[in-house]
């Protein structure tokens, strides 16, 4: 429970309303009721600001509702999101390590941990502090596990990679898989180029469910601070994916894509080898990126990707393809040209 | 082994030859020997029942072939899926508990069960009658897994989901990670919307191998009675799935999308957020589906997905869009028009 | 540590240098240094061919490079994968078998065996020689898994499959889940068809992280000998991967798909069922195959996939189709027909 000058001055916003009201809970604007706290940022919500039943409301400003508790920010989904973290968060405490875990030679564990029953770990590994793996979860020889950082059920990770600090990965994912790479012999059978590389995962990234992340051939497949991947998304080998960059689910990037920081990339984007996305680029949902994308460009379509307003002209036409062949068959008609229909 | 008297009463068909005519196993149609039972359906078996080595086949009415034992129905596929299961279903007997199960504190269990060794349960959860649990499966704290049910290898399961009775859920699926939601702070930094709801699965669902379903938001995701999913499934947070809706490999619902009762979603569809797909419609494979899809719709294509006949129109221009061009380019040399060309 | 003219023997290029020089490492072009082999194949890498640093440079013939270690071959890719095994792949030394394993009743095992904790296996199963498996992979009842094959972390296999030798399966793949088949009762209720069939792995297979290959509905699922799959790829029931066949991720094979041999499938293609890609064809990333593919043939495209050249010269168009408009809006204007702008 939190008063709402302490959710003002912790999710810094400012308050229009009383300062000791009190929050209890998080909730979506229909359903909030007394006791709750919930924003409002698009205009179908800003208009039925009035009508909300929660304590305490979000809002940017230049919302007019005297009779609320309003919490004024040029962020208001931001602060919500604070907010639901002050309210819901749970406080760590370490649950201790099962005494079935299984650890090789030389690993080393920090303090606090919460490591569940069936719980299998190489040799020479470390293992930070406050680490929570869940049941089912193999970790290779040589690996490096930051502090605070949640492996969930049944996430397997190969030797020599590395994963920092309050990284969190969920179920069924994979860390440091061979790279897909083969040289055809000189009777088509497909000879393994064998992959010597790691994976580094930086601090603060999130890797959604059964997610398959390779290792490098040689150098490193590298996830940069604060990368965020959504579920069932495909790494290729020597990939390095830039700070803060977002990624939905389904895509995959092919081998030695590089994606610069605070990218935005929708569901089943696919990506050609060793093309180059810059930094603050879009990609919309089933793009086939073919190119390098330039900072801060936004594309999308199909394959090939184009730039997405061009991209949009071209679309529509294609809706309506057959008007325009009507009108060349008219154009035909009147010029006496033979039409070829 | 059957009589086909009994196989024509138990699948509802009407039986045309030897009542007493013993059949062991179901095979298609191409393959099938004495002793088997096939059906035909597509013209191209149709035409062909006279050859078919079967001892019974399923067909529809109007067939003539006075030799054979034809058993006659309005749905012939339907009956012969009816048959494999009389000829080829195991009767379900409990293997019994793993003396090396690991269960949490309250957790609750039902009779006649069979559970693997490697299996994990966490604390106050509802395991029915006659549960299946293979090696490796990982379930959290406060589930409930319905009577009947059959959890494959590996399978993990988060806190606080609920799945009904009969529910078969294959190998390296995931149910109940979190749903993906970030708020970008002042400086790019991705904060994480805790994700509070839970993952619901009814009755009768069926979710293949290394799906991902996500827990909701607030709210829960729900797959409704009968829904069947292919495998490598992503469906986001606080999705719903009508009942009986079936649902091919690779598609991913993004967060919020509700989809109707009876739909037919084929392979590596995706959809924006929070439209809705009516019942009954149906989306080919690969298409994008951008906005709202009405009852009964058929759409398809790829990104946007359209009306499927509109977009075949459309789909036929632009495989030939070269004479197109053609054609305009000697409208403009009839007219004396510079062509660009 | 090799010298040059045992390279030029194993890897079978013809040498043109120090028989004596000595490498120990593998290494790319850019960053190869004294005591690396590398090789250069692309145009941009041949005309630097006198900057590198590597011991030896594995090349095409008609190289003119009098100061380096020149190793000639007509695929310097491969000599390249080759090189890289003799320097790097680790000799195959059996760890043993854990004392926790759990096999069921009638399985066999082979000689030198490096099985680790926590792994699953059923009755009457056979393992080969040399197998590896990983902590968390589970085998099901009568599966056969041959000389050599490796089985990475949290793999599932369900029973009654075939692996041959030589196979590697990444972390959390699934072999043998359903297939997806359904028919709809009177009430639109699905009705599963059972899966009778099986999988069969030939030798030398890989299969990458958490894909999922379906058994067959009666018949098998078949990946012929040296089929490569990259990560989360699926194989839908009854589906026929052909010899030396290699396939990249995100791929989806609808029920029986036939592919031939030594085609190359990219990222995210689909397929419809029961068609047929010839030997030697080539899909293009994201294609919807919808129609049998011609051997040797190139499709590529959205859906439904096209002749590439034919798609090409569409594709073209198609980015700019507001010009095409505009060219016959000019037209319409000319022949004093009113345009529908």
């Amino acid at each position: 429970m939190y008063v709402l000058h302490e959710i003002a001055r912790l999710t810094g916003t400012e308050l229009n309303g009383d300062p000791n009201a009190e929050v209890q809970r998080a909730a979506p604007f229909d359903i909030a009721q007394e006791g709750d706290i919930t924003y409002a940022e698009n205009p179908s919500y800003l208009t039925r600001v009035e009508e909300c039943k929660a304590t305490a409301i979000i809002v940017p400003s230049g919302v007019d509702a005297p009779d609320k508790n309003l919490l004024i920010t040029v962020k208001p989904r931001l602060a919500f999101a604070r907010a639901i973290q002050l309210l819901h968060k749970k406080i760590y405490s370490g649950s201790g390590v099962s005494p079935d875990l299984i650890a090789g030679e030389g690993t080393v564990f920090g303090a606090e941990l919460s490591i569940s029953p069936r719980v299998t770990i190489g040799r020479e590994c470390t293992i930070g502090d406050r680490v929570t793996l869940y049941p089912g979860v193999v970790i290779g020889d040589r690996c490096l596990i930051g502090d605070d950082s949640v492996l969930h059920a049944n996430v397997s990770v190969y030797e020599d990679c590395e994963i920092g600090k309050r990284v969190i990965i969920h179920a069924g994912a994979v860390v440091g898989s061979d790279g897909f790479s083969f040289a055809p012999d000189e009777e088509g059978k497909q000879v393994k180029m064998l992959q010597l590389g790691r994976v580094r995962i930086e601090d603060d990234c999130e890797i959604g469910s059964n997610c398959a992340i390779d290792r490098g051939a040689f150098g490193d497949t590298i996830l940069r601070r604060g990368v965020k991947l959504d579920n069932l998304i495909q790494v290729g080998h020597h990939c390095e994916i830039g700070e803060d960059t977002v990624v939905a689910a389904l895509t995959g990037f092919s081998g030695g894509t590089r994606v610069g920081r605070k990218c935005v990339i929708a569901g089943q984007v696919g990506t050609n080898q060793h093309i180059t996305i810059g930094d603050g680029a879009v990609i919309t949902g089933q793009a086939g990126v073919t190119k390098n994308v330039k900072p801060g460009a936004v594309v999308g379509g199909t394959i090939p990707a184009q730039e997405i307003n061009s991209w949009r002209r071209s679309q529509v036409i294609y809706s309506k393809l057959p008007e325009l062949v009507e009108r060349v068959r008219k154009l035909e008609e009147a010029a006496g040209l033979k039409a070829k229909k």
